[in-house]
């Protein structure tokens, strides 16, 4: 394929876009499809010869996409949002087609320096304090990050680092691995999975800071859970607080938590994967307060800042540190302006080494909705998960199961879990909405998740018309069943 | 920004992109800018109000273009190539667009099918035993990782859980962290320096294998580090072996290595980043022989397979080794074909949780180029540096440094480093082409590899004049400055 004829297939593919963002209401949100459909449609091995692409463009909807859950779709209320935005799309467009990569400044200058400067736009419109910035000449600043996970991952590696050096100082008679068999890093029990798999990664303990009934994990767990280790010899290094829980939004007490870590020598990490971008809206600020005791902080644009995957910001106050636990500077890699002081070679902040040109699509976001534009957005979900909740609260059959704070609903019917669980299949089984549950203590609970950009009023009042009406069909179903 | 303001905004950028690449051998290929150039360009923060799409359209020459390394120019001949093509674009904008997660198979079964039958068929075209495909009931598959660096500490930190776990069975009263301090990683001294980094994020010891005088690694030096390591009571566990090395794509001896590895219950991973995609010419499939002894392999098409980054394909003989290594599974992740065996979920495959639709870009660019399209881009590149070699073999001033296998020619100046230091500082002064050097021995090497799309015999004609016209006024210069 020539420029020419990208120039008519690409408008084409826009247009193909625009079509499926505009109609993706009428498409089912859950796909109806049993595993190894795929293979079943799709040729043993690729073809020899070239093939045209009309005859791939009319494939998507013949294999593709029977087999896509619509994460877009206004019925879409499981996990939490995916972003995603015309302006996002345009950006990631251009950055496909320059194609640089930006693992250091010299690779491409331009990929680098947006990236940092973003990060700065960024942290202002959440008022993170002055030494997450990089600034002209700041000790901190921000990076892009693929995924949540990669952030606490390097986050927990360069706390690793810090820890075992100081303690090799101390102590020169203890090897390496002699420290990291002692070090202990924490999360509330409520932490989403990847700590655990950081420290399993990291090679390092974990243990799980019991949280208190509001799902919330306090100082005082903490504080016992430190005495306790450090009686025993290990080596407490690593917290990770979360500022909205996967299951249920629920927010560790930073201002409790934060100077015991202080105060105990542990790094402090901020996950707010999913709650992060509230925080641009004044009204929501104050749930990152506290941030100002924290070695590192993330939150997810491609969650809820309407900037697509992947785009995870991460900040650090001291850059130092993220780099002194990784680098390594063959030749093929150095270039003339390495030791200036002045530049940042990302691929000193991250696990992989190749990079795209992720700023772009922060840039176009940021510009094209405004700050304005983007609260607005975050609003309107807060504001659709009230009304959700409200609904749930006059039916006398369901019960609430933490705080809406944001964009989450955790609710259930009242009565078992199994009851719950087959409650939860009926609705996805119609395939007209989609929900993904949690577990709260012993609890099985429905989670409902304001994701889509476009998702409206009528769309939550007719997921709930669904949900109420399966209740009582199933409600009818069940209770002979318990009798017998 | 509505569907409407897409479909024409869509189509401006799709003629941009067009524009750039039918244009881009006009660019200086190597940006003039000084560290700090973008922030003077920009405002210190955000916008409140929305910009349009003119005003951000129109800084993309402004402030983003001069900062740019055009790394799909024809003159661009440093690093490696970095795949870009007209399919592999059109795809990316219908995964944007489609923007779903595929972290399980139920998060969107397509991602995931079409993903396993894709390295399927990248698997057969370059002819991987049996063992490494997923088929209806395989125990080996693949996955598309982000980079080669995700591949190598993925596959590493699923080598140490197994060896961690059968040691601790045999005996059983060893801590974890007591098996940890005595593994140990192996790698030739010419690996890339992600495996040593792999290693330091692992926990693990890691130890170079000296490579022979063709810079390859050999099955007699890895055996001797394996019989003084183990005399010494260390555990050696891994050993990361390089097909086509980053600094001279020289091929480590897998023939004598795997034996040894599989004799020695190490785990074989290998790395073929860059000379990967040459294996799907049956010319060049001679290189991978051996592969058969290794757990785990590796490779780039968003190198040099015409798949836009990131796109790194790997695959494994055993997926439970992988899985094992890292399954975690709480309730909001879980779904009703988890344990059907049919079915992956690629969320314990690789570091990160989410996952974008990478595959069908693969789906793209495998169909519309056809086997036979991409095997005659190869054999270009390949053509197109022994070109170069005999351009460098018959001026004697200079040297060839290691053998021209693939598209990569490592030369220098007969001289001195420094000579050769400021050589290439005088050849990238000019921007006009782009070389990153390299370390062989003692001696500092130019590296020429052929990397664009739509390079061709005149572009490599036309940098060669330029190289040795630069040659003749430095060795000018040089030689009083020798003498004074």
């Amino acid at each position: 394929m020539d420029a020419t004829e990208f120039r008519k297939r690409g408008k084409e593919m826009v247009d193909y876009i625009a079509d499926y963002i505009e109609t993706i209401h009428k498409r089912p949100v859950y796909p109806d499809v049993e595993p190894g459909y795929l293979r079943c449609l799709i040729p043993e091995s690729a073809p020899q010869e070239p093939e045209s692409f009309e005859d791939v463009f009319k494939d998507i909807e013949r294999i593709i996409m029977p087999g896509v859950t619509h994460w877009n779709s206004p019925y879409f209320f499981a996990y939490f949002p995916v972003a995603h935005s015309f302006p996002a799309l345009l950006a990631d467009i251009l950055s496909g087609g320059i194609g640089c990569m930006g693992f250091s400044w010299a690779a491409s200058p331009a990929c680098t320096e947006l990236e940092t400067v973003m990060l700065d736009w960024l942290g202002k419109m959440i008022n993170l304090p002055e030494e997450f910035l990089a600034g002209r000449d700041g000790e901190g600043g921000g990076v892009i990050q693929g995924s949540a996970s990669e952030a606490t991952l390097v986050s927990l590696l360069a706390a690793r680092t810090k820890t075992v050096r100081c303690f090799q100082l101390e102590n020169p008679e203890l090897t390496e691995s002699d420290i990291m068999g002692r070090l202990v890093a924490y999360a509330s029990d409520m932490a989403h999975c990847s700590v655990e798999r950081a420290a399993l990664i990291g090679g390092v303990k974990m243990k799980n800071i019991p949280s208190d009934d509001k799902f919330i994990a306090r100082g005082s767990a903490l504080q016992k859970a430190l005495d306790e280790d450090k009686a025993a010899g290990l080596i407490p290094f690593f917290f990770c607080a979360t500022l909205g829980t996967t299951a249920c939004c629920s927010f560790d007490k930073l201002l409790e938590l934060g100077p015991i870590c202080n105060k105990e020598n542990l790094w402090l990490h901020i996950d707010a994967a999913y709650a992060g971008s509230s925080f641009i809206c004044p009204e929501f600020r104050y749930l990152l307060n506290g941030v100002e005791y924290a070695n590192s902080f993330n939150f997810n644009p491609h969650k809820w800042l309407l900037i697509n995957f992947d785009c995870s910001a991460m900040w650090v106050k001291k850059r130092s540190d993220l780099i002194g636990a990784f680098k390594l500077d063959p030749l093929y890699l150095q270039h003339n302006h390495q030791e200036s002081g002045l530049i940042t070679d990302y691929r000193h902040w991250q696990i992989p080494l190749g990079r795209r040109f992720r700023s772009l699509k922060m840039w176009f976001v940021l510009r094209m909705y405004g700050v304005k534009g983007l609260q607005e957005h975050i609003r309107q979900h807060v504001k659709l998960s009230h009304e959700f909740e409200q609904l749930v609260l006059q039916d006398e059959r369901f019960e609430i199961c933490s705080e809406v704070i944001l964009g989450l609903v955790c609710f259930r019917l009242k009565g078992s879990n199994e009851l719950n669980e087959e409650f939860l299949k009926n609705i996805n089984d119609t395939k007209k909405i989609h929900l993904v549950p949690c577990q709260l203590r012993e609890k099985f609970v429905l989670r409902f998740a304001i994701c889509s950009r476009t998702v409206e009023s009528n769309h939550v009042q007719l997921a709930w018309q669904l949900i109420t009406k399966l209740a009582t069909e199933l409600l009818k179903a069940w209770e002979p069943k318990q009798c017998q």
